[in-house]
């Protein structure tokens, strides 16, 4: 029986580490690092630093070499299912590796809930050992962004709704909602909307020291953040961002 | 010029509270806390409980009765708005009892930007101080719920709604969201949908030592939960639940 915690950290401020994800870290006797390539190399070293930071007791650390995505595979979905079954095929070995291990931890960017892979591929896992799961909830980068701007997700008493831009560029605005959090876009999809009436709270690297964000009428700030991103990701590598749209 | 940190502490689990947020507490002369009479007495109470856990500094704790809603006003965003008003006047006598005070904070259950009403009265009380503001995010009861059932908040690659029992009860499913989270639904609003085909996800006192969950076909589990919710209820005078509904 392997114990496997799956541990939100937050979005890169060390300090968004809870007092559970703290404990959890130090049960555990092993933690699993996923490396995606030096262009990302300072989020692997995000989570050792986070590591050396709070264990209190000797605890092996494995780093190991995340699949990539097969580009041969053109339906979304089957690309992103064969990607999380070699991303279980990973953890697998890693594990097998070390006959002893009973407790295993992943620290997961953000919650584990939000448009996160790791309770796929652990149920991947779960197929092929016994697994008794933990799941420990993280900051998301959703509230980083409404604390970075001081401001609610909801309006008083009304309806949001999360998505990613690939349904928005895909789908539209959807209906039913005039508030919207925007994940998972690497193409400025709010460039796709008629622009008029709509408001936007952008934020790159929410939480962490490199914090930027813009807000204001989409009229008036979407070059703007199209060209503060662009320029952040050539200087950083890469970058994580999230927005807030609302109209009306 | 006062520094007013609005903190998020998560649901109920001590140990939601993040490393940030321990520091927050730290850094503050008066901490406000809320009292809403006897039957919620123990949020009150888990409030002076984490206070005692993380304060490693002698910091005045001030506890103040919070008002109810003017049930004489019918409409329910007038209603809200009043008892804002109301509560930002009682901040305010708070402050002005203690003249030296620079940096007040108040623990918010979850966090302050999801159904919370603490950004939008401290916006009233920025019209009356010159004020700076610090948002500390926690962990919220979409994630305390989650982790409880170990599941994501989305369909891979698909969106989510997040909405009221008010806003189910009154406008029924809304268009193009699958998955829904309902919040502050006092009345079980899960009984005004048709059941056929959906599957839900409730948790009550998500967090805490006394969490309950229950899942299944709505056809199935709907009396279930009503009872179960309804047994708590009487058990502990009052209850904090959540749910997550999918069609399809």
């Amino acid at each position: 029986m392997i114990t496997l915690q799956l541990i939100g950290i937050g979005t890169g401020n060390p300090d968004h580490l809870t007092l559970q994800a703290v404990k959890a870290l130090n049960a555990a006797d092993l933690i699993l690092i996923p490396h995606k390539g030096d262009e990302k190399a300072d989020l692997a070293q995000l989570r050792q630093d986070i590591c050396a930071d709070v264990l209190t007791r000797d605890v092996e650390i494995a780093e190991f070499t995340l699949p990539v995505r097969d580009p041969v595979i053109t339906d979304y979905i089957d690309r992103v299912n064969h990607w999380h079954d070699a991303i279980a095929d990973c953890w697998m070995t890693e594990i097998n590796a070390r006959p002893g291990v009973q407790n295993v931890a992943l620290l997961v960017w953000g919650d584990p809930s939000l448009y996160d892979s790791t309770l796929r591929i652990a149920e991947r896992v779960s197929k092929r050992v016994d697994l008794q799961l933990n799941v420990v909830p993280g900051i998301t980068s959703m509230q980083g962004l409404t604390a970075a701007h001081q401001i609610p997700l909801n309006a008083l008493g009304g309806a949001f709704q999360v998505t990613t831009g690939r349904q928005l560029r895909d789908h539209g605005w959807p209906a039913d909602a005039d508030r919207l959090v925007i994940m998972l876009d690497g193409h400025c999809a709010f460039q796709t909307l008629e622009p008029e009436g709509i408001h936007i709270w952008w934020g790159g690297f929410v939480g962490m020291p490199n914090e930027i964000t813009i807000s204001g009428p989409l009229t008036e700030v979407a070059q703007k953040i199209t060209e503060t991103r662009q320029r952040a990701k050539d200087d950083h590598g890469w970058i994580m961002d999230i927005y807030i749209l609302e109209r009306g």
